[in-house]
């Protein structure tokens, strides 16, 4: 890998962060906005575009490596962006050559995930583990597997779909077409379900507590309720917990990789849930991985994208 | 990978293989012969080193690269064995530096599951495609990871136990110590479990036909029972089907693979379970990977172990 400054870029739904990133892994000229009321592809690569020459601009005219994380659907080896949700217009764009030719760089592209999972395997939480896999707790569950310092991608790109390991054949239809995914139970809107299978008297208990309807048991709602001493939202922090080891003791049986970064807003609440996915890890595997299963809180927030994005951008 | 011949050694439990095989994948001067018993490290060692020597002598002499899969924990990078339930006494055994010690060749050991999965992707039902995953069902599930022609190792070397992906978290503890692993129900002893879930009369019916107790329940017998034109047995052949798909599923949906092919015994089966795992994993991953996901059935039998262990000796 090459030890240069290079600029990452994390592009968004809503915005756009860009930023200088030095060989020691330092961010510097950061830049944030919101991504323009077009959403083409040719002006979304021209706002990137416009943001990496102004950086560029200010480092004395010197090209640098870019990468590049976006949402979507991502061919990293060929730079292109097959579909994204954010982005509905965009089919098959060649997103990697149409920055490149408004900035005049190198450029890299990856899905977001990965490049978020690669900044924090290898900058943030992950740092000093040769493997390690990303699971992004948000209103799904994102994720991303880095080995030995890359990110794996499986045949068609989409490795690291982890909230969809199964973890109840015959739950309910997930997004993905599929039933019982991880992400239904592990993942911000996990509690609506997780209290729907509750006894009556005690969801209608618990539901009473929060002055709430059961579509509204969001986690900040079920932290509050934590705090203020409710038993069964402690329970339920407890099952969210038991789902999310048992997603990970697959992940360790299938792939020996002994290292998991966790990360999303719900890491608010990580000593809620940490311990019990813990134990249930270790209840779903062979025992004596105990000493060596590391569950960590992911360190980078908001930077590990454009970290990743710089790291990615170095791999050739 | 150099392109020479090499030796392909594979350690059973009973039996030992060991055979040259040429540049091209063909499979020459076979030797198969009992384990002595004399179980040591030392004693087998010294017999895999003759055989070398024999098929060495053959080739006038020529110090070929040598590979080995070994059943047990083993250590590739180290050349060391940890432990093998095959042969007790081994505790960290330098194996590999052992056998070279014997024979004047450079020897390169594995597991023995991840050298067959080598040898099924690389030379048999997944050669062509990028990525693949093997599932050996036996009494329970073998099986390795080989990305781009290389075995995944994971961090501690025993990637690949896909037989342990948690297919219902409830489930009866397995030998792994955890619980609701595929192998209890996709594998030679799932029957025994299947069949206890039946409503009684319809067990008992089962069993009547088969004119045998729940613990005889064999993939033979049922094989048998289904050529006969039982109905509840061609039920739990697809209820073994059906959960050989959700593990299936489990996998595509994290490595991103769509290449899976599939070995051991009950695959003389083939055609009562094929389909209904087929329709499985597609029941629980995104709908559009059906024109793309493969399971193949393993083509190369015994072979596979001694190939497999052939290409590793060269993959340096």
């Amino acid at each position: 890998m090459k030890q240069v400054p290079a600029i990452g870029v994390d592009l968004g739904g809503q915005n756009l962060r860009i930023a200088l990133v030095t060989p020691a892994g330092i961010v510097r000229e950061g830049i944030q906005l919101p991504v323009g009321s077009d959403r083409s592809a040719a002006a979304v690569a021209r706002q990137i575009g416009e943001g990496i020459r102004a950086i560029v601009a200010k480092e004395g005219g010197v090209r640098l490596p870019v990468g590049c994380g976006i949402p979507g659907i991502v061919d990293a080896d060929q730079g292109l962006v097959h579909a994204s949700p954010n982005f509905p217009p965009w089919h098959d764009e060649p997103i990697a050559s149409m920055i490149s030719a408004e900035c005049g760089c190198d450029v890299h592209i990856d899905n977001d995930a990965n490049l978020h999972a690669l900044g924090e395997a290898v900058r943030g939480a992950g740092r000093g583990h040769r493997n390690t896999v990303m699971l992004t707790l948000g209103t799904g569950i994102g994720g991303g597997l880095v080995f030995d310092g890359r990110v794996f991608h499986g045949d068609a790109g989409f490795a690291g779909e982890v909230g969809h390991i199964v973890v109840e054949p015959e739950g309910p239809v997930c997004g993905c077409g599929g039933r019982g995914c991880l992400e239904l139970y592990a993942a911000a809107r996990g509690f609506r379900l997780l209290a729907s299978r509750l006894p009556s008297a005690e969801r209608d208990a618990l539901l009473a507590a929060a002055g709430l309807d059961l579509s509204a048991l969001t986690p900040e709602v079920m932290a509050r309720l934590d705090d203020a001493g409710e038993r069964i939202a402690r329970q339920l922090w407890q099952e969210f917990g038991r789902y999310l080891g048992i997603g990970i003791a697959t992940l360790v049986n299938v792939l020996g990789v002994m290292t998991f970064v966790i990360g999303g807003g719900i890491t608010r609440s990580w000593e809620r849930f940490q311990e019990e996915a813990r134990r249930s890890a270790l209840e779903h595997t062979y025992p004596h991985h105990a000493e060596r299963l590391r569950l960590l809180r992911a360190e980078l927030g908001e930077d590990a994208g454009v970290l990743g994005a710089a790291i990615h951008a170095c791999a050739e």
